[in-house]
């Protein structure tokens, strides 16, 4: 324990058991391991540490980081927490000079440390399984430029749409997380190290050495927000629930698509599941869960933003609890995200079932009446009787047209209501006619090789 | 695997380990057995099972529930779910007869009956918990009815309360709390076993048996609802999250009153923490935990909410997510209720230290011109009056009301503004008086004893 | 201002904006004048008032309560809440006898009353639209006891179920929605009057009898508790949470029924919406707000359970927000509930669109096996290897049974695989079979008549 | 209505009132009148109006603008939205043109356009009044560089520091806040106009052009996307909770720091209120309000984020909620921080409140051994032993040091627990050292000067 002194009586067994947090903070063990490697220098630098006693210091962290990382690192029952049991263990691989560590350091501005490089160690391998899901997208819209499928809103059907345009409708939100986690850096990337308990250090480190050695961009500028601060935790904890969401809502339309009724798509049987009861179920169980987990992702957030609110000082212990929640987080994602990405990539698509009924051509029709000239407001009171007409007689939506072309003039349904025509005119920039598609595509091609913030 | 025969291919690995929840129901285990053991039991009463077969798969599942109880259970890597161990298990211990165990029934009416079951049985836990936290309460209580402290409202000193009085005001919303646990009961013991999948079952067992067997107050009237519902889930975590908001508000007052400012209680030394870096620091972190885990159960709650909203069928597997949730609010009740309780058995009270100045008697000052006729609003417009001047000139409330004697007629300062008569004054039901708060402790009293649902 | 006379400069412009809450506490007018004609009785028992005076005040609370409820009340700017503005109007006019009224009284326990009389007279409210949307799904049940569709589980096709037995799934819910509301009731119908600032009132009033007087069914134990505890508000806001969790899983499958690929169910006109753009479109906005609405009530009540975590007195001015949040879930909840009772009891019904195909039946098929022995788990495979043959030949269930019909024994295909029949198979209590959900609907219809809380 | 021809009935009183969304959107009226402008440009420039037409519509349009801007536009009851008003004004003005104006676009787009207007039109406003208590803070901390007070952490007394540096600890986090809402600028600036109602435009408009002439960066690569994208809102209400936070961390502690307890600040009485019962409060209600719109600006974050959640379309109703989530943000904010701000401004301090206690000075004691040559976590227990020994026999740390002074060598009790040389100790970057905090104080200032995104 480190703080036995003031003390005449030792922590209650169940106390401990609630005041611990090794359970959830030994994954912050190599980071530990490295904010102390560079207090030594610092501390040494400052004239606090010989160079011999730093160098026993290196020696025994070295070690130290060996054993976490052969996992031969034995946790003993009164470890505290990480920085507890990283120090006990210095102790006994280097005697009495490892007291000399924790000069001018407080797990205040330690712990607010390891766990920012933590997070900047992790960062990366959340954008590369993003990079990864959206490469999928990215290649199934590539097959599917001309496959022409309904369009929905309101879940209603809507307008024909290409299939890559619709995978790609997924990649952008992709691409707009990472472009956040690339904001969070300027945020996250600032070091605590050297801000003691709360009123900064006694002794004369270089904190802006501190921080590049430790590859920070900068040294907090004020002690008391330095050990507070948990803003780059719930910010990461806001981008992983927007992930979240944005796979849910493409979950969600997987969930649709693979039904008997829609019949989009098909899932590989690798990526579905079976009924206990049912002989004939094949159940898109990770695209339920995915929707779950973004329930659990924003739930979180929501967490750690409460348990922020109206905190009292510098440091509370609450804050100790903030960990939990990005570990959770991160977990989710790494765990959803190349799932999802694996089931994509083997996602049959059935073209066949993606029929368009010229109902869905209404606006086509309505924009070829403005094109003579009628105002748009007009020429679509004027299809919509029309469409209302066609359903109560029971008849397709080109037959009725046909009916009008007396009195409408030169329209031809066969030109209008056709799917691929109707895809063909949408080519502004963002359209889903096939040429803008491809536009798209090589744009997006572009975005995800050349942005990647920690290269 | 229980649904193999129509697939071509086995999971994906990566999936598996999405889909796979076995990590977090193997607790669900002893309840799983006991509701298999009274299935046996319905399918034999059916005709479905013979009364061997019955006797072998009644031993079989005997076995294992001696083998959970013992911690020799051995799972494997290719156990799904806590019923696909449990069946695997049985096949290994009496052979094909296993196979007609899950006869009518569905994972999804199964996994409703364990987790109602498992809920049936941790309650009470909590109820017990939360009654050795209020008894403590009443003990505290009971030590210090006639102890005077300032009360406050806007964390402003308001007027003298008794020390008792503040201790019971934390047990009252823990026996609200246990009300609504109570409440939640005849929600919880629905039945939903023979509901199948969502259909119900199409074999003659006797769902009311049933229910009667396995502690159950009713079988549930509709089978697409009973695999659907997770209503006591939230409920419950409502509960738990209310819990938690009630021991936060306790808890804040405990870091308020250990404060060197306040300085009304003073922690066990078994109840504190130390720093790491300043040695004279006493630290109440097992109460800013506190705090934090009601953030944290409100997030839990927060979490299922979403996770319930529109969903689009009887079951989905989004609703294999619900057991986490129950579980985590589960384990940090039980984790945090006793330590608060332990906590508070310990903690020292600072009489001395609880001085109420005369300004915190400015109300009886004003009730006293009120006695004499003047209009309440008037009088607390005089003593408001008296204040400000008291607080400009830098004298005591009491010298300014000494001033105002001629002008006021016959108040005496010294009966009016002690303390111990502000409280006795205060004795209608309710009130701080000692004698009302003796009343109050007879009540409270009565009900922690009488009150108990599963006794 | 009811408090001026301590101060010497008025409050900043700004920050009466913030600190004012009569733009919302408007709404608690009439219960405000209730409270406090009853404590106008109950000071006068006290001796406090003479009964001269308590006619004088009870004239002018009569003619205050008909301003409000006329309508003509004027409201002055400098009004800071609901209360000061009664009591503001009193004293225009009966005079000075209104500055009596406040006598032994607060703010913090009279608001508390206020709200709580709000609530009590709004819940029935809430119980009558809850129960005239039982009402319509429960004639719409009534409709179709013999209708088949497809049940439907992972969003995937699984057992053709009465269409009466998915109206009554949406049934009973609300109708543990309604049970959640009266249970709260006996910790809502708890008086706070009396309780004072936060230490009682110093007067001898009679709480029971003023409890009595105003419909409450307690007098509160402990007033720190009083004026503190808003459980009865977070309670409310779960439960309302919660009905907009159940009507957000109605909606959803609403939403999907409607589509074209389902086309179970179709929308008057006068309750959908169409596009701006597409001339063809019908949409069920309605319902996809209630999902939107869900998310609404929960968050009301994440905000209202934040707002109280780690309260540190007895009352904080944060508590002032509680009442935003229940008039908003009260408002939203009676803007919901009667427009979807009213969209369903026009929804059209298409059974023709709700095909069994016989891939449903397949577990029929396997109950099949199982009658002749077979156990299920053998069953299920064989059907599940069944159900892959006909696939990838392309052939119905019914064809690859036929062809097996040799090896399996006395199968009838055309009887094991008859919608109807699989319907009547499922007879348990609960189950989808005609027969039981007619005493299902029976015991709905005994429920819904029965219970109310208010009545 | 936009969009009658298709239906044979109109819309259900109660389901109107569900739906319409004017009440809400009417705000947007501006932006939708400019993005009008634009798209009549857009419109002519691709041939689909003459000069002429496009010339009356501009008229129709600015004297709508006029109307907006003098409050002088008259809604009617059939305007559904802004969208509906805005065209049905037109068409009073200018005739059956105004029926042109719709012709390629969806409201779908033109929502998202008018409401990424609008907030670029308002995110400056909340950047100058986070600015603006900024410069408060900045203010205050200069006035106080040398004055010393009790530092905190877990609330306990901790280290001294500046009120410099503890006003500055408040300064970083809105410094983080404006970085947010900057980094949120390339996001929110995207141009959905033009996308149709998800499909992309039929007609050939410029896109880029569009994106120009109404201010934004780009515009939206994929038509399905753009009209789905509400990541901009709910970032911008991460953003908008997050300083709800900052700003309870901060009200928090200045309610503390006005108890009678502590009493280092005294609110003016402008910014104060009183008791309507006790004469002699002075509560600070406007900072207990700040903390509970922290909880509501949490919950508005929380209710965006459910409802995205798994939105099955590109177009959703759903998302008609979207904007009330982010008026209420703004409205909160841009009332809270002016008063935050007025009332710091007038905050008076007490730095005679503020003392200093030695125990707090125990880690310069340690320090101080370190110095002389004893490792740290040696000299910490050294001295927690005395902080012991001291309050057990009742006397001071400077006292207990003296005696030790034979066995510790060369300690000047008087020097080293000096807070002022204490303070002065701390002078690395961030520290609370007079020094450093004009060091920090230099770079806020130009940091608060430089930083402005939408200058």
């Amino acid at each position: 324990m480190l703080w036995g002194g003031r003390f005449s009586q030792s922590m209650h067994g169940l106390a401990w058991k609630l005041n611990e947090s090794l359970s959830v903070d030994h994954r912050l063990a190599l980071q530990d391991v490295r904010g102390s490697q560079a207090w030594v220098n610092a501390l040494q630098a400052a004239g606090i540490l010989t160079p011999d006693e730093a160098q026993r210091l290196h020696q025994g962290l070295a070690q130290i980081a060996e054993e976490f990382a052969q996992g031969r690192f034995v946790f003993q029952e009164t470890d505290e927490d990480i920085h507890t049991a990283v120090e006990r263990r210095l102790g006994e691989l280097v005697g009495e000079v490892a007291g000399k560590l924790h000069t001018g350091r407080s797990r205040n501005d330690q712990v607010a440390t390891d766990f920012r490089l933590w997070m900047l160690d992790t960062l990366p391998q959340v954008e590369t399984a993003l990079q990864d899901l959206q490469a999928v997208l990215l290649q199934r819209a590539a097959e599917h430029v001309e496959t022409v499928m309904p369009g929905y809103t309101h879940l209603q059907r809507a307008q024909p749409i290409s299939l890559a345009h619709w995978f790609l409708s997924h990649f952008w939100p992709l691409q707009r997380d990472r472009q956040r986690l690339q904001h969070l850096r300027p945020r996250l990337a600032i070091l605590p190290l050297g801000s003691g308990a709360l009123a900064g250090c006694p002794f004369p480190v270089d904190r802006h050495a501190l921080a590049r050695e430790l590859g920070f961009l900068e040294a907090s500028p004020n002690s008391l927000d330095a050990v507070a601060d948990r803003d780059f935790v719930v910010e990461y904890l806001f981008i992983a629930a927007l992930i979240g969401v944005h796979l849910s809502r493409l979950a969600e339309q997987i969930v649709l698509y693979t039904t008997a009724e829609f019949g989009f798509f098909e899932l590989s049987d690798a990526f579905a599941t079976g009924s206990s009861l049912m002989p004939q179920k094949k159940n898109p169980d990770l695209f339920e869960l995915t929707r779950a987990k973004a329930a659990y992702l924003n739930a979180l957030l929501n967490g750690a933003m409460n348990l922020l609110k109206a905190l009292p000082s510098a440091y509370d212990k609450d804050l100790q609890e903030d960990k939990r929640y990005v570990f959770e987080a991160t977990d989710t994602l790494l765990l959803l995200l190349p799932v999802i990405a694996a089931a994509l990539r083997e996602l049959r698509v059935h073209p066949e079932r993606m029929k368009i009924d010229a109902f869905m051509l209404a606006t086509d029709l309505a924009d070829e009446l403005v094109r003579q000239g009628i105002p748009f407001r007009q020429a679509h009171r004027k299809v919509g009787e029309l469409v209302r007409k066609a359903l109560e007689q029971g008849i397709s939506l080109e037959q009725a047209t046909l009916q009008e072309v007396a009195t409408w003039g030169a329209i031809q349904p066969q030109v209008v209501l056709d799917p691929l025509r109707s895809l063909a005119r949408r080519e502004v920039w963002g359209g889903t006619a096939p040429q803008a598609v491809r536009a798209q595509l090589q744009l997006a091609s572009s975005l995800l090789k050349s942005q990647n913030s920690h290269s």
